[in-house]
């Protein structure tokens, strides 16, 4: 089977111009089949700001009402995602930006409104996504490059997960590819001393998560991450690899946390 | 050779709720090859007000400054370009959003600077356009829709106008595809008295557009667009008409003004 990597960079390593450049350099210089989502960063946040509107966020993760949804989508789809394109482009990578919404690749469901109504807010099913698009373009050796929006197939765009959508991708490509899943943040991977950048735990079975979880020592935002990684493997995703920036790519085995199952 | 039909939609049809609607119906119903290229609006230039930047205009044409670039991007490879992609999604035509930097599909130098500094405006050549991947995307039974930006492939997005990059695009596809450009723009096509919306000139050739330009009948924004259309006529595509929303594709021929050599 032919090898895929499914890079996802997060919002802080967006906002980080010298982070960025480096992973940009990294993805770039791959030299097999690859896949890069982004996230969103700062950038909405602040033109939100700049128009008077509040960016409304619960638990970190944002209530997307009509005038959000816009702004996100400028932001991510054409802003972030054209930038990284035209980079990547300058690299002699064949980036091409899309979102979920374009060849209906990423069809996805309006969240339903239970205790809390995060507003235009995708949810999506790995085996919904329409794969063979995706392989078509890499078949045409261009670079899909996502933007984390969706659609619901009947005229509305949805703000979606990346990290989702990074796990979706890697568990719809599975049949086709071998595939690499590698979520890039701001810290060297997952740490058992969260003030400590070096005290990266280098690999993860899901007792152990279960152990750290116990312990408080993995919580907030990497569960969910870690939940996502666990559900990628488990659905024919080969390997998943959480790490930094600046070890991403630069060594092989990647100097980060791998999840194993 | 097959039929492919490239429809360019103009700003002022873009503002226009009902004409949108009207146009995406028809463009959706159309069974054979398609490509759509969308121009900007006023969208733009209302979100500049907004952030206290004031639009530099000049004979109607935008000087884009680096502040200006980063909002015509979101705007128009953002906003605009997924809004029609999920519309014409929801109308089972399999859209695909994307500008000339996604694939290298349509390299562009910045212009230079001689009286007038334009800014980040892109100049394009039909012969540097990479057909290849359009016709590859078509091949896949997806329905390519570009913003107006593309890219110095050095890193630069840039600005450029949407009729150029339709008559570019269709000269460029004119080698693989039977090819009928229509520009769709506010009025019902050509008009002798611009005051009279029937008084439609049903056919243009060099001859008496020569004529109507002299006795000023055509003059300002309709001049380069009819100077476009004989090149691209001269460069192999097969029909070239110019016609207003609610005529657009309801009637065949098409009810507008039909541009010949």
């Amino acid at each position: 089977m032919i090898n895929l990597t499914i890079l996802k960079i997060g919002g802080n390593v967006l906002d980080n111009h010298s982070s960025l450049q480096f992973v940009l350099d990294s993805f770039a210089s791959l030299k097999e089949n690859k896949v890069l989502i982004h996230g969103g960063g700062k950038i909405a946040n602040v033109l939100m700001k700049q128009l008077g509107i509040e960016p409304k966020m619960l638990d970190g993760r944002r209530i997307t009402d009509e005038k959000s949804l816009e702004i996100v989508t400028m932001v991510y789809a054409g802003w972030i995602n054209k930038s990284i394109v035209s980079q990547l482009q300058a690299r002699n990578c064949n980036a091409f930006g899309l979102t979920g919404a374009d060849g209906n690749i990423i069809p996805a469901i309006k969240r339903p409104v239970k205790e809390i109504d995060f507003g235009f807010v995708g949810d999506i099913d790995a085996s919904k996504i329409n794969a063979k698009v995706i392989c078509g373009l890499i078949e045409q050796k261009l670079v899909p490059i996502f933007a984390p929006i969706t659609h619901d197939k009947n005229g509305l765009l949805l703000n979606t997960n990346a990290d989702t959508i990074a796990s979706s991708i890697a568990i719809a490509l599975a049949p086709y590819y071998k595939v690499k899943l590698i979520y890039c943040f701001e810290k060297n991977g997952v740490l058992s001393n969260p003030d400590d950048d070096s005290s990266v735990i280098r690999q993860i079975d899901e007792n152990a998560f279960n152990s750290y979880k116990a312990k408080g020592i993995i919580h907030s935002g990497m569960i969910p991450k870690l939940d996502n990684a666990f559900a990628g493997l488990k659905a024919g995703v080969t390997e998943i690899v959480i790490c930094g920036p600046n070890t991403f790519l630069a060594n092989n085995p990647i100097q980060g946390t791998t999840i194993t199952l």
